[in-house]
């Protein structure tokens, strides 16, 4: 992958063009690194099976060389309609967003869409488990944050609300997620804890 | 999308190379299409929530044109590590792969991949209820079969034996899935009534 400026990058750094800030500032790689990680160790020790989803891209051209690999000549990032991560653990539906950021007072809502508070909510009513997962990379702190918290601030912003959740907010309705030896984001851990 | 002779088709019809033979042929589209249909349908009416995850692709290169959205130049189709879909069903977790094949007599095993099993596995063994939807499309049937069912016939084929479930293996073990106005493809009736 390459930078207007010849930069190459990381291929891993591809996002869409939404997320184009996070890609130059680095920001958000490496909660995501992180969970694929932690998420790692789960399978491997099969305690859960949780899976990033791949980035949504719509395909306009693809070339078929002889001889070898289809290569996609034109395509676009599409927004997702989901949340990034879902999988099982201990027969739960597991669905949740994972979000960084450099703010250290509040976590800006301007982080999720309102497709991702739709798809949230339908699978909160269908008895999932699911949450943000929310880094406050200068704090260094990762917060455990129940979707159904995160609701109730979406739906005050709609009604011309703060549009940010407040870190005291986050602290006090969500859990420090714990880091450990290759698990550097345990949110299970939180869910054993506080929603089994 | 463009074929190699110029010709324009859907842009739906993007799959990884392995798959090529079935975007000329246009077969697993008609499944692919008809599952999508019936997932929305039980999602609008608050059913079940169960996407399709999107075609994982490695970027290589991105451009950013100033003012417009950015352009994936470069990108290749990879092997997915999961099965297609997943998601949540009266507090399950659901997870299955569908295939279509115009054989008349049986299953080609050809059409499952190890990984797939290896996370079929993984999931049944947390809990899921874990399936594949087998199309014969020359037949116009489509069955539910059990993945419990699908690893004994993968373990036998390791060990030397058929390549393929045979048709009446299917009927025996799996269930015929009825097809209904809006829900082309009603796997959730078989599930009601033979795995919750």
């Amino acid at each position: 992958m390459h930078y207007p400026n010849g930069k190459k990058v990381s291929v891993n750094a591809a996002k869409p063009s939404v997320f184009r800030e996070t890609i130059y500032s680095n920001r958000g790689m490496t909660l995501e690194e992180d969970i694929n990680e932690t998420n790692d160790f789960y399978k491997d020790s099969n305690k859960a099976i949780i899976h990033k989803k791949p980035v949504p891209v719509q395909i306009v051209q693809v070339d078929y060389p002889k001889r070898s690999a289809a290569v996609i000549k034109e395509a676009y990032f599409k927004q997702a309609s989901t949340t990034d991560y879902n999988g099982i653990y201990k027969g739960k539906y597991i669905d949740f967003e994972a979000k960084e950021t450099r703010n250290k007072t509040s976590f800006p809502l301007s982080n999720i869409h309102q497709h991702q508070i739709d798809h949230m909510k339908q699978v909160v009513s269908h008895g999932a488990i699911c949450f943000l997962i929310i880094r406050f990379s200068v704090l260094q702190e990762t917060y455990y944050y129940p979707a159904e918290k995160l609701f109730i601030y979406w739906e005050k912003q709609l009604n011309g609300g703060r549009k940010s959740i407040p870190l005291d907010a986050v602290k006090k309705e969500g859990y420090i997620i714990p880091i450990q030896f290759h698990i550097k984001v345990d949110y299970l851990s939180v869910i054993d804890k506080y929603c089994i």
